[in-house]
């Protein structure tokens, strides 16, 4: 669109034939696409196309499969187990939670779990899936071990995200996606490239002590020599950081432990010669029908009756505005859908790079 | 035992007593004498029978129902919900975890929601029931309103807890047993008691602003004069405070809005007059079949691997020991167990005084 922003549709696009070049199956590399460019509309940048090279490289190693084998190794009429194949973990990400959707559709609830799959993205576009059938989804994987747990000195788990999605009648969906980490390692490089100290309570330097360095964190973290991202509630448990420990082995247990995927240090594991083996990240995903317990009808009217009395609430001084977990991300989207998507620079000369390379007419 | 601490067999057999007095039918009053003790036991004393006086209150006032007809509303093989009918908290949530074992055991999945419910304890007595059956069990509930939202003033959401426990093999079981808040009101109270001023990050004063001043804040909760305690994550976004509100908004979601019970502001309800009416509180209940993605045995070796992991991993600066959720509360409940648990002197009074008003034998 000329002004550094670009059309999310071309944006779509240009992404699907990136990854029909790597010879992803065309339903695939639309699958793919749609995820990146999705985060990219909800303002969540480092997990949008931004993410394209890493995957490029990873098809073109061999450490992520373009046409994998996803199966189905285990199921019951609610739960299932998947074997993501090492593949996108975007494709056995919307092949899990659409099984878990049918079988919840069916029975009330389904689980499924993955293992043997990749970097799925953004954990909101799965739960958010289930909104289209009225249910509650969730979603969570796990991730490079970039987070210290409480009273550690090394990075040994992921920022382990966690998403629920819940329908709504009126209101906008509530759609929590966070990070059990304090913040992620999107923030890091942020505050790296704007020289500005870190807050207290988001990192540790190589002994294990906050620090407000950032640079220094994301190269103890390349180098493995120590320290790396806190969890939720800071250093030790005074402001409850073991809570966010807590949270972020749960979600290790559910993705890692449940369907025999790696876990904690094991995933992004490398060979001797210190070249990278496919990552074995594992997933979870679920869906609920709401009247196994109430009338949809009913519980539609509730939510929007919570979320307004939350809006509605007193705010605190020099507060204007209480918000609803998914809001400013579906607000973000609207503006972001009429106006374009304002990518980086170094981003977008990233993707012209790889449109040159794959010999895709490069238009954005 | 005569030095403050009270033997635990002989306090259930007490606490028991006490509810049979007031016309709790035994097997009812057992279950809910040993939710009481196993908080003590496991140090969580704010949670123990401490309580006592309170629940007999609410069954002399009768805001809960000594008698209560529990009723299953509606089922499927997979859910249900249940109606608590005004009763302990903990007899419909002992109910209601059984339910949802049954369920998994038969079908593999099993979620029962609780309406019409009272206080149940601490979430983890119900999570820790699957341990016996070898499933991974959730407990969740909703409480009265002391949490102010992410830039709101009031204290409009509860503590909310939520509880899950994880079979091992040869280690200790996974337990987290989490208020959703950075801190509970008994830190509050006990740091009121103890003179000492609050950590930042834990509680706002009357308006919304970050206060040092426990009695303050238990003063305004109490008159609802505005202000309370923060989420997980403290005032604001910075540290991820609006992760925590939205970790206690979804405890609401499936303790509140799900089942059809009270939220946020609207439990603990009052009339014209200002008199307590029945709480409404709802809780969660699930179990999760293992095999359904994987063989129990193997799932049960990974898990002791985690731990292990993370237990052997590099300690920070200073640190000695990184500890796996549940660990401290197993180890104090085998130290209590043996040497007895050690009762506030306002505890062991108030109990000695039920015991005179009721013409229980009081012998602890």
């Amino acid at each position: 669109m000329g002004d550094g922003r670009v059309n999310h549709t071309a944006l779509k696009e240009f992404t699907t034939k990136v990854f029909t070049k790597m010879r992803v199956p065309p339903e695939d590399a639309e699958v793919t696409a749609d995820v990146l460019v999705t985060a990219n509309l909800r303002g969540i940048d480092s997990h949008g196309v931004a993410r394209t090279r890493r995957y490029v490289d990873g098809l073109r190693d061999g450490v992520m499969l373009a046409e994998p084998e996803v199966k189905v190794v285990r199921e019951t009429p609610v739960t299932a187990l998947i074997d993501g194949g090492a593949g996108l973990g975007q494709v056995a990400g919307v092949k899990g939670m659409r099984l878990a959707m049918e079988k919840a559709s069916e029975a009330g609830l389904g689980f499924v779990t993955v293992r043997n799959s990749n970097h799925y993205g953004i954990a909101g576009y799965y739960s958010m899936m289930a909104l289209e059938e009225d249910l509650i989804g969730i979603s969570m994987t796990n991730a490079a071990t970039l987070v210290v747990p409480t009273f550690g000195k090394d990075a040994v788990l992921g920022t382990n995200p966690l998403s629920i999605a819940v329908p709504t009648g009126k209101e906008r969906p509530f759609v929590l996606d966070m990070a059990t980490s304090v913040v992620t390692r999107g923030k890091l490089e942020e505050y790296q490239r704007m020289e500005k100290p870190l807050l207290g309570g988001w990192a540790t330097d190589s002994g294990g002590v906050p620090t407000d360095d950032a640079g220094e964190v994301l190269r103890n973290l390349r180098d493995r020599s120590g320290g790396g991202i806190l969890p939720l509630g800071g250093a030790g448990e005074d402001l409850g950081g073991h809570k966010g420990y807590g949270l972020a082995l749960l979600v290790d247990i559910f993705c890692g432990v449940l369907p025999g995927a790696a876990y904690a240090t094991h995933v992004y594991p490398r060979d001797d010669r210190g070249e990278p083996l496919p990552s074995n990240i594992g997933h979870f995903f679920g869906a609920v029908r709401v009247d196994g317990f109430r009338p949809l009808k009913d519980f539609k009217t509730s939510m929007d009756d919570v979320i307004q009395l939350l809006r509605n609430s007193a705010k605190a001084e020099d507060q204007e505005r209480i918000f609803i977990h998914g809001e400013k991300e579906f607000e973000m989207a609207d503006q972001r859908m009429s106006d374009g998507i304002p990518l980086h620079p170094k981003v977008l000369k990233d993707l012209q790079q790889i449109g040159e390379e794959l010999a895709i007419p490069y238009d954005l």
